[in-house]
């Protein structure tokens, strides 16, 4: 008898979290809506090879693979839902100009991100195309914001980091050389630069190693122009960086300009948004002008995506909603107080006759999203609402119309 | 270059469809909270065995396997979410008394169920556990009737039938007889019960050819009990079905003994929901008591599914929402303003500096879910709200602060 338990990081949300799950969702679909964002349904499963068209090798483990017994293809389970929205911008909607769509339901992992993480994210993202200028970056930075905002979350902290910076530098490194750097500068790991980096030319291994040091807050951009080689992309890359840091007012910002985890397919200033006392990002976002490419349509790109499951821990634990008992009687009318009070948005909960309608049970239905503290009750003919008393003497009637 | 397509019976649902399928989930899910129903959110994969409970062989044809990488096991992607949810209520929740549950998420199917039904059904239900008092059947009834209402879905017929009554007149009959006449029953076929009923004794053969005559209006009840043998559990299921039929109401009633299609694991009263010239049900539901039992909580349930998808096609095509342009500037006053027009719910779009801010184009954005017909413009130093005039005309301001 162990058909209840489920694959390790996979899990059932119950109501409390659920209800947090629904309230972020629509709070942050609403918010991006007053962005002018238009909802997407892309499909759970697609053929493996337009799930991959980022072409980063990490989706490629991260993605279950199965086979369509309509086609006999490779499907693929999503595990982002970016690509599939880049899809729908260029194929189906195919627009001239700006389009701006968001997104939001589960994607499947075969591997936990990371040891807490669940296998199975809820992707709520959004994503504007056609729009090169650094307005876009800002725009969606600030949505960002706004929806973490829109689910309670406050004291946001914004590390910004920039895909060129790193690029330029490797720009002469092998590939598979450039992706050992790309770890080692992650884990500002200086002897493993000093390693790798022996058979490079001088200027590339000075910038690596002044790289790693270029962390904190905005005087990591003027410590950058004076130390780093100058090359004119990293020169456009910290232009962008000023910028958009102009634009975000009231938070935490600090830059990251060597740790490019998490930002596979980015091509231009991205951002992680932090909670205080949180180690992992809640939100990436970015630039990923390229992502398009693979639909034939390549045009600039820019988005965000958060797992709103990995928001639950932030959240306080939900007050129980207030709900009227009512018994299963037949009574039409009755039937009519209870349609009335439900379309007035009340919850009205039936429950067999006399089963503690009277207030001598203090816990009358195990809801505990519900707290019962009415009930409707006949008294001389007509139902009522009462408030159900915790401290169990009778109940005081009063007429339900006024409810 | 076809990394567009998608497999066969998979589709994207595009801003207007998809639009629809948010505000039907919203208002459904609502109304369900109004009857006292607990949002729970189950995983997308789990181990096959936990999804096979109900032990039916479509559902096991139905759902696409795959393998965990961390444990080696088969999981299976879910293509029903009702063995989930009577898990939860088994094993997580345990709740003595009742337990009203409600879930909407992909289900996905490794066939369509005919040929225009989507692979990935989006389905929203809700359960009820632990009341078999016909009330709960009644409860579920109406929650499924205020669903497709709430969906702006009206004129709704309910088609009645009941699992106890076929399966009562094909007690003694050993399964694969039995699957057979089911089939036979369904497609009404009174040849094909002659030459399978060959052998059965002569009070189930007949009971099986008045069982295919069966179906109408409420006269239908009558009629079964003056034709059919006498059997305790028919008498029951009939009672049952008069007094549900008594407790709903102004909406087309009719009922069919015979056909069990659709109702592999129910174990009562079972109803479908078809709105007028349509031919699939759109809501299928009633009792089924053993949900639980694989999971060590045999207790009663009943409860009721709809694919929001399969709805769309009834739906009018939306009107789009109103929004206003507004330059992108950085100017905080302008920040401000869109601040707060999208804090009181308006949509504000971001366009290039004047591009189209003066009439001058009839669609500036592209973006059929919207429709632009205001735009904020700097008057005399403050930003102002102006009509866009489709006949191009220059924009009338007036004050950003009334809007």
């Amino acid at each position: 008898m162990s058909a209840w338990l489920l694959p390790d990081h996979f899990a059932d949300l119950l109501p409390a979290q659920a209800g947090h799950i629904e309230r972020m969702r629509t709070a942050m679909l609403g918010v991006a809506r007053t962005y002018g964002y238009e909802l997407v349904i892309p499909p759970l499963l697609e053929h493996l090879e337009s799930l991959q068209t980022a072409s980063h090798g990490e989706l490629d483990l991260q993605t279950f693979k199965l086979v369509d017994q309509l086609s006999g293809r490779t499907l693929g389970l999503r595990a982002d839902t970016t690509p599939q929205v880049a899809r729908i911008d260029a194929h189906l909607l195919g627009r001239p100009g700006v389009s701006r769509l968001c997104y939001c339901g589960p994607t499947v992992h075969t591997r936990p991100q990371s040891p807490q993480s669940s296998r199975e994210p809820l992707q709520l993202g959004a994503e504007i195309y056609g729009e090169a200028a650094l307005d876009a970056d800002v725009e969606i930075l600030h949505l960002a914001c706004d929806c973490l905002h829109s689910a309670g979350i406050g004291d946001i902290g914004i590390d910004l980091a920039h895909a060129r910076i790193v690029t330029a530098v490797l720009e002469d490194v092998p590939p598979r050389d450039a992706q050992r750097l790309h770890e080692a500068l992650a884990a500002k790991d200086r002897s493993a630069i000093l390693q790798l980096g022996a058979g490079l030319p001088a200027s590339t291994l000075d910038d690596l190693l002044v790289l790693i040091g270029l962390y904190g807050d905005e005087s990591v951009l003027a410590q950058a122009r004076q130390s780093l080689h100058p090359r004119p992309a990293v020169e456009r890359a910290l232009g962008d960086l000023e910028r958009l840091a102009g634009r975000v007012r009231g938070v935490r910002l600090t830059f990251d300009l060597a740790d490019m985890r998490g930002y596979d397919y980015y091509t231009g200033p991205c951002f992680a948004l932090y909670a205080p006392r949180t180690s992992e990002a809640l939100v990436r976002g970015g630039r990923y002008d390229d992502i398009g490419a693979a639909f034939g349509r390549n045009r600039p790109a820019a988005g965000f995506s958060v797992d709103l499951k990995a928001l639950l821990p932030l959240l306080p634990p939900p007050l129980p909603a207030r709900a009227i008992l009512a018994p299963w009687d037949a009574d039409p009318d009755l039937e009519w107080v209870i349609a009335t009070l439900r379309g007035k948005g009340e919850t009205v909960i039936r429950t067999q006759p006399m089963q503690d309608m009277h207030g001598e049970h203090a816990t009358p239905v195990v809801q505990p999203v519900f707290h019962c503290d009415r009930a409707l009750v006949r008294r001389a003919g007509a139902w009522c609402l009462a408030d159900i008393d915790p401290s169990h003497t009778p109940p005081h009637p009063h007429s339900a119309g006024s409810a």
